[in-house]
């Protein structure tokens, strides 16, 4: 499948990835290219991008972490990407860059060629008469889209995804594979959703109630919102976003998603917050910007944290956050005998505390 | 799509729910209706809810949370769900009653409008020559049936499902999208499995073996169970439910899982349990009936816990319990660098109580 | 659906398993199979497998962990596999094997019977005109083969399933339903995977970058590279595994995977090592061969772990580890009055402690 070289235009990066597949690039047009400074040879030829210890001799490597400094002697990489402190003394081809990280995610997008997606609906797939799929999008084998659903310019829908109704999917926004948009799902432009991931399912909201006999179960609470993700942002894969119960769950722009995610119904995040997987925020709490969540961690319903609030991994945000900083909970890793014993004092831990207390003030009374 | 209105006959409640479509509602209705105390004008025009902060002159509100009373004064909400006590002195439109949660709930069904799902087996769809689907059962696009399962009146299996060999789905209940029953998967009447979910699957079961040459390697056990899933239970996105090793994996009647839960082989879970986001139950554990297990929170295997235990989140029981209650583990949430100091102590904190009771001893020795 | 008799060759168990459907052996014919010590009768008909405390009089139970050894006695089994040290005394017919747990595991898989699955492309199936199939391969209904991808022989790729570009199934594989290779995958022999697992999807990477005004937003790092997963492995339902950002994310042979782990990009697992439901492996970490990642454990990113290290359930690894041995984090459950007590003794641990030190000095000065 090759996309069609007609009217729908894909984003502008897509076209660039697809157009330079097996190209490769000297040092002095990467130079210009990215306005680098350029230290020795101009005309290696780079046709790839890998680490220091693993580039060979026609692939760029880069240096942005210290702790690999070390390997910059050694490295057979063509060409380093490396900011100018390193650059001195540094006797290969170099690439110089305030921001090594950055820029090497930038010119690793040249070498990421992707199978390109022909604009139009694949023959297995099922498309809702009332839903509305832009000339120049992408539908794949056994998709499905619902009714009043609309998919716009560009966008790639993946095999096997399953988007249900009243569901808009911005311009060039890709879903991988199997992804599923329940029902009232809007997404932004340029957003990225990785396999699996199911976006609009319904909130989890219960209350006991009573049956005609007067036997208490569960009600469900219907959820009658949405999900609205913003521009630029990225799902990871099997993540869940719930729709919101009376408003809309909401993620702002240019937020990050890793993989196994679950986002509560009537959720805020933040424009440029990323959380990393298996993270979980329960319902109703409000994320601030560019706050930074690890892994496994956990933010309890109904409270709220400031924007740049970092969690570090497997934490449980039990309270509401309103200064910036880094914030942590549990315990360290020790080997299981020495953890036996602690764990078991951290049950006395109460009357540790009064024992020393309590003998402080006897000590004052009685010195 | 629309139901057909012929003999298959879908759920009261769902039917309603269609009939009802773009209807409103005078208060005096909702009151009739409902059997609710009436507080104010009867000819108020309902078509919708809302929060009182967000709901508008012709959607209801509800005060059900003594946190939100201070909204009252202002709300814009055409009328108001409300406790006897909080009617008193509020001069807008009141539906009085005593649980106003639970009545929120089921009014709010009354505009949760869900596209209609015709009866009859989608083209795209597969359904083996030995399974059995209803004539009133909803079979979507891509859908797949392996060979003896059945499919009960008023069922809808979604877009993507793959339903394995075996399996039954009961009356009224729905597979939202893309969910998976493996292989002896059962479910009751009105149970409602969102999209991603995977119940059936192989067990967690390995065993230490030896090659013919004497080399260690893990052997699998066969799990030769099923799945059994009561009427009205709920089942979140992505969530995993394994089927036994022996005998079956159960669910009691409406027990409610969030999303991404994972629930071990040959687990029991007692009625009316709930558990939220991202809760794993290890394999063979019997969990009581009106538990309410917290976000992230963990059980390990081959333990009990007794009815109406409250188990906080990201907590690890590994211990059976039998007394009803609530059960936490872990530590506060804290500043990094204050944690950093607690988390260094916790380390030593048998050292630290030997100290005091050492001392305590020796003062008591030599007082 | 009956897979042809004809060339195309399955696994040998998965034939015998097929062959074997509904037969029952002798205690006789077991002993001599599996070359174990038969007490008593030889002329037991067996047809399936149980508990000691489930299974009825043509069912083999087994005895492996002591703890059930008091059923023994009213075991209604037709047999017992168990040890010659349980076997003394034991009335009925037995089966002696040094490891009845390992050995049970191959008893009972004589009555796992699988349905079989049909050489060939189910007729709902798209496979890119570059993929290559075998002959003896069996594609499911809704399946989808994506460019340059190979699929071995005897290899089951189940409904659903959504194989993208240039990816390998290696022979007897089997991807049960609904399992996405995103790009550049690459399973060996024997590996099974269940439903929803998602492998192959970008890895987490991004770098704050600015715009050309100057704002700050994230760039993505491309992720150029696959996953590898050896022979023999199996990965859980809903488990996800990210391809590595420059060279492959890397599973050996025999690694076993429960459901919802997160596997970063850039991974590597040692062989035969085994992780329990929803563990979290960080990116670039290496985990050694025959560990044991407890439920729900977390190990961070860019650190090792030797062989043979045992994680406990929820315990997060912060750290390299280079002893083998058992490791642990967090605190015990307790009751929640009792544990919020303690809780907040934590957050004043390190005063706590300088108070019994402060005053051990103060005493050792001014005894």
């Amino acid at each position: 499948m090759t996309r069609s070289n007609g009217c729908s235009s894909p984003s502008a990066a897509r076209s660039e990835a697809v157009a330079l597949a097996t190209s490769a690039f000297t040092t002095g047009e990467l130079a210009t290219r990215f306005g680098l400074r350029l230290q020795g040879d101009s005309e290696t030829l780079i046709d790839g991008v890998g680490t220091l210890a693993g580039a060979g001799p026609t692939q760029l490597g880069f240096l942005a972490n210290p702790a690999y400094r070390a390997q910059l002697a050694d490295t057979l990489a063509g060409a380093v990407l490396l900011r100018e402190a390193d650059a001195e003394g540094f006797a290969g081809v170099a690439l110089v860059t305030p921001d090594p990280y950055a820029m090497f995610a930038r010119i690793a997008a040249l070498f990421d060629v992707r199978e390109s997606r022909a604009a139009g609906v694949h023959p297995t797939a099922f498309v809702d008469a009332s839903a509305q799929v832009a000339a120049g999008a992408h539908v794949g084998p056994h998709a499905s889209i619902g009714a009043r659903s609309r998919i716009a310019e560009g966008a790639i829908i993946g095999p096997g995804c399953a988007i249900g109704e009243d569901c808009e999917v911005g311009a060039d926004s890709e879903l991988v594979a199997r992804v599923t948009l329940v029902r009232r799902v809007r997404l932004g432009q340029r957003v990225l959703v990785h396999p699996g991931a199911v976006l609009g399912a319904d909130g989890f909201g219960i209350a006991v109630d009573k049956d005609d006999e007067g036997r208490a179960h569960w009600r469900k609470i219907p959820q009658l919102g949405g999900v609205r993700v913003g521009d630029d942002c990225e799902i990871g894969a099997n993540t869940c976003i719930d729709r919101g119960a009376l408003e809309d769950t909401v993620l702002e722009e240019d937020v990050r998603l890793d993989n196994l995610v679950q986002i509560g119904h009537n959720v805020h995040v933040g424009a440029h917050t990323a959380m990393a997987g298996c993270v979980a925020i329960a319902g109703s709490t409000r994320i601030g910007r560019w706050c930074l969540i690890g892994g496994g961690a956990g933010v309890v319903g109904h409270i709220h944290l400031c924007d740049r609030v970092t969690v570090t991994a497997m934490s449980l945000v039990t309270r509401s956050i309103d200064q910036p900083g880094e914030y942590s909970s549990g315990t360290p890793i020790m080997d299981n005998r020495s953890w036996r014993k602690s764990a078991a004092r951290f049950k006395q831990l109460d009357g540790l505390a009064r024992a020393v207390h309590g003998r402080d003030k006897n000590n004052r009374e009685n010195p």
